[in-house]
């Protein structure tokens, strides 16, 4: 008996959260926040706790898989993005297994989910033995944060290949290709489970490196003179970073970091030797207690590029700080402000960021909107993916029924029908498939 | 005494054309075509005389100048698209005056306003004496056709520099940087007349190379196959013709352009010995006589790549034709078909685009949309130029209300006042500066 | 064995067509045309046939059942609208069995599928016995023609409801409500096939008289003066005209009915006895034979209200040919344009749509537009019609997969399972249910 | 001499505020919040003094008429909205005036800026000498709160009418309609400051009596069974209260209004004897105190239909508090709720409002949505009054370049010239009319 239950992220993009039951034995594949409502829920400046976030909806509910709790045997999450992993710190515990995770996802999960005991981490391409039936294989792919990875779950009834955040990138700026060669190999895949959010897009999603090119593109070709120069963008994006501090240097500008999640998450891609970058920059982890230092980059901004915290407006990131003036570093008429991220799609987010947009149009600063690439594989890709392991079934997975919708439109136009092998659930649903 | 008079294309993007009156004599820039109308009146299958043009809004009502027609010293062309030469053809003659285009946009005129006489060949960077009180300088910019100029037009009342159509490219892939350093020279600039199609886009415009990339990365990352590929662009997009010839041989395909305007563009730009397409690859002119051919081809797809006519879903296009099955090359399922162009938003237009992607997906092609960057500055592209050249006024133009006002708000925050330094006007309307 | 086949209008709103096979007999249910395309053909001023029809898109594709021919017992329709009933004149005659319409959609078939034999007209809310095993209800239904329909098909396996265009009108204005007594009364509802058109609209449909009290409230509180009046429609919309000519009288001016489709519809329900809009008012069926009666018109355009053709911005109609300047009636700056309708949210429609308003908008008439209500159920009355009929299983229809999920959505809230007793599906494909 | 200052609400729709300067005297215009900028700052639980909200851009900065403070004799306020005298409470005593509006008007003043004196209460259609040189009348229109006002300011240049927030309705259902017969007897009106909020808008804006018939249309129409009924819309739309409270006695239910700014504006009606619902009907001020009878009424909601504050989703208010759980009604599954109002279109606004309705949704109550008209001229709306009032200049006001623009655009339509005798001001800047 094979059972598939739809617990997170089939009604929205966020909290994604599945489980794959096998005879007497199940596992739960990521675990995540549903940012919006878990920003949300930040901002009333109140304790955190489960039943708050649950109520809030800005974690999964888990009621379809409360009589399985005793069957589970491990959370498998495929990276470090929290729509994937940052539940695990209210509701891991729920769960008397191991949670198993790519090393850069284990080195986050270890700082986001404090305390949490039997953490196993295994190198991409890997596998990992569940029990005498399950076994999982961590899957190589590229995405917008290292080290992430499809999973392969292989059980006697056929292989489920769960296939959310990820692109074919054939020219990642950090880390190694998708293993396309390994999904070719796979056969007798029995289901599917994958990634809807660009499922609508009708392309590939471009490389990283387009991503390098657009900033190197802009930066280096701007009528910059002695202006501040201030760079944002999603903080676990290594390979971005990377990049930014790339161009800094040619720029002649020292790149400093400022801002407490940019901080972890280089800390983590350190401990694992990915980058160096605190051996060449300057990192400011708490940008409110080094009020001396700003003060004087603030005398001297030419000298400088400003990465810092605050994409998305979050009411206690750097940038929004700096905007408010509640830091020594200033923004001045006619700073730059690229924002090198795309503006999440809910209302929330949406809201923030535009608050911060109009402070930063009053302050006269010059402003670069979307210099970016999608981490998510678009429709061409999907189709690709499909071709590749010709599963017996599909699950769109990872949005609402308008995304989901469209990767079953796109399975229906390469053979595959509707209720019968490609399956829409919604959160709570469940699905038998042998 | 110095007066702007708004012809056209200060209601639309479209159909442009401004007079520049200096004393008891007159200059008029540009004379073009609204596109949709246009595009609206050739589907009929009728005799396109003026009356029609006019009475469909396809051509400028030139009412507004018709008492200074004796004054009437030159027509000055920035660049070959028919938003700004079209016109030329059914209204050139209603003016005894020569029109002065760089050579390239001499060559495009040549082969659609056929039978025009006095017209006369500047090269960018040089400059054209009209009498002895007005001078016309051609400043060489990058756009997405040959040899496109911004126009440096000296008076004894200062500077008119007119700027429509340009955008800052410090990497272009065919011909020169726009000319930032003649740019800067200049002083006493009395008015810019600026580009404000793409003014509320907050960025930087990206470089052609970016759009090169994007090609390389779509084209050589997929999972082809044997699969037909189809790419289709703006046939005056030389740049980008060249980028695609690139790729297409990266690839091992050989490449084939099929389409009357294609043909003649490339024509012109061979003719100046800017590309020499032609000695590498096969032209197809009329892809209507050229059935053998096709057919030929059609048995292995998988030689080539077919560089068509039709990316704005045109009727007579050769992309229509082959979706429409009247050509001997077809479209089979799983073909790719890219499309390396934004569409233009205009209603006609639109709903052509939309037709032959309907198409498309009926014969379940692969669709890449948008693999394409922008020729016209942006927000921030404009703020520089206004910046470089100091002007006393600015008049926003190649826009409607939405458009000219968002180039107003940038000013305004510049320092520039509406009503006192920037002006808005209407097609028809005219200002008095000296 | 009952089987029900998705022929048309599950991958658009348009070309609606099903067909129900119950053991060894079947029914077609509607045959419509998908309007958008039609348009586009007809404005080719080409010959249209089945071939080019089918090949534009215009008219369903039946392939799905071509085996089943023979079985056919007949084609059953729900309403006048051509989307209904406009693919009959070129497919009907490929099934050798009778047309089933109630009295106003037979009598508007006989005009437009000229030749048509067999046409069987049944009064609203009485049965037809198709065959011993198949009978099929026509139950009264408001909407935006007279006499529309919900049908209830009785086979031994339970009843199907097919439910396209219609609303739970409690205050119509032509004709009697839905009549929810009998919907209230059936049991044993196997299948529900229902509108999606609208699923997506958060609330009840408003009722006709509200776009009665609309049209009153602009037109008497107008400061008219002695412009010209000009009101266009849907001119199969009866219930709309009658108040139109209603509030005409109120104001004092004369109504005057210009265009063939106006004429055709209101003949059909004047025969009909409906409505006896003749007897009081002028109808000009040809406005291009009419240029002595318009051009008398034209000089006392303040005795007049003029309804016309040409909501959708036809080409052919009486408004476009207005603007165009081809009749003897013509538009003054500031008269008055109601557009009592919505644009339908299709490329070409909304493309000649546009073109009309700039025309308009160059003429400086004064436009209102869409007062008007919806003839389709929105979100709340369909969760009605699901709680009245406790369907089985539910079928949604009458658009794409953004519609249908929309329905879907809506019917999991209620409890149903997407692939268990709801079910998607494209045009061509299948599904048994007994 | 007479200058215009735009203080505020020509950025923005919101914190409205003008200043008229005549001579040596001068008045200011309304003095209102930008609603969307204030709930972001309600919402941090922060102290709101006169420096923060200044800081967050919730009240106007007035720097433009920081020295003509001595000259200002009076504040006249058009109507009882926030966003035109909410800011009164933080800046009114900046100025020391007299504050004149009309008696509902004043009455909520009183209210929300508690502690001002010299507060002025003139009836409409009445006139107030501010001095031997100015004098103001307030011209009674519709809107959707009780007694605004279009304000006629006589000088010794020629008359200035100031219409922002009115609409032309012909069926009110609460006080009087607009007087137009006195706005066609004013005469050499120099100047007319106009509300731009729907210029865009192409249609006359529909009757008050119209939202009331939409609401009778959908309460007396539903199946709505024994379940809950809520309604809730703008608490000072004491008209709309008024029909809600109306049809709800029709339907046989006790209607009971909640919340505290229900009570408030109710109070302030009742106070000047416009209605008198508190003798017919229950009004619970604070929600929070009342929760033995709120638990009463939960046990028998089909006996009551609740309105409820809240339309906005604004965080403290009673709806989101019962979505919450909070207080002891409660919502259940096929509950109905009714919006009879319109999103405000800003960023914060529609967050809140988009995150009540994604739990509204997971409740699975029934959502009605737009149950309502605006309460704002439309564009042949203002054509009629420019038309009616022939100035010599007109100043678009209430909303940003877009809007704005939209205005000029019309005026142009009627011969007005931008720059000339259309003028387009930004927040801070002025325009000298004589």
């Amino acid at each position: 008996m094979l059972r598939i239950h739809a617990v997170g992220g089939y009604n929205e993009v966020g909290k994604n959260m599945t489980c794959i039951e096998v005879d007497d034995e199940a596992i739960i594949l990521d675990m995540g926040l549903y940012m919006d409502r878990f920003v949300a829920v930040q901002e009333k400046n109140i304790e955190m706790d489960y039943e708050t976030l649950l109520g809030e909806d800005a974690i999964p509910n888990d009621a379809v898989i409360e009589n399985l709790k005793k069957k589970i045997k491990a959370i498998i999450v495929t990276h470090a993005h929290l729509d994937h992993i940052g539940a695990i710190r209210w509701m891991g515990k729920k769960y008397r297994c191991p949670v198993v995770a790519t090393p850069y996802t284990a080195e986050v999960i270890k700082r986001h989910a404090k305390g949490i005991e039997n953490l196993i981490s295994i190198n991409v391409n890997s596998s990992y033995k569940i029990s005498k039936n399950i076994e999982v294989e961590f899957i190589n792919v590229t995405h917008s944060v290292p080290q992430s990875a499809i999973l392969n779950i292989r059980t006697k009834y056929g292989s489920i290949v769960y296939a959310l955040d990820y692109k074919n990138d054939n020219h990642p700026t950090l880390g190694r290709k998708t293993n396309i060669k390994k999904l070719k190999k796979l056969d007798d895949v029995l289901l599917l489970i994958a990634d809807s959010t660009n499922a609508d897009e009708e392309r590939k999603t471009f490389s990283e490196y387009i991503a390098k090119e657009m900033l190197h593109d802009i930066i280096m070709g701007m009528e910059l003179g002695d202006h501040g120069l201030f760079i944002t963008t999603f903080s676990s994006h290594i390979a971005r970073l990377k990049s930014i501090l790339h161009i800094s240097k040619l720029l002649g500008r020292k790149p400093v970091f400022i801002g407490r999640s940019l901080h972890d998450y280089i800390a983590a891609a350190e401990n694992l030797k990915l980058v160096n970058f605190s051996k060449e920059v300057e990192i400011i982890k708490n940008a409110g207690r080094a009020e001396k230092r700003l003060r004087t980059m603030n005398k001297n901004k030419n000298d400088y590029v400003f990465i810092v915290t605050g994409s998305m407006g979050e009411k206690n990131a750097v940038l929004t700080k700096i905007v408010n003036e509640d830091l020594a570093l200033k923004i001045s008429p006619f700073d730059f402000i690229i924002f090198s991220c795309e503006v999440i799609p809910t209302p929330v987010i949406q809201a923030n960021r535009k608050i911060l947009e109009q402070k930063l149009h009053r302050k006269k600063a010059r402003i670069f909107k979307d210099i970016h690439v999608s981490g998510h594989a678009s429709r061409e890709d999907l189709r690709d993916l499909i071709k590749i392991l010709q599963p017996h079934h599909i699950l769109p997975a990872h949005g609402d029924l308008s995304k989901t919708a469209s990767l079953a439109a796109l399975a229906g136009e390469m053979g595959y029908e509707l209720g019968k092998n490609v399956h829409i659930l919604q959160n709570g649903q469940s699905i038998k498939l042998a």
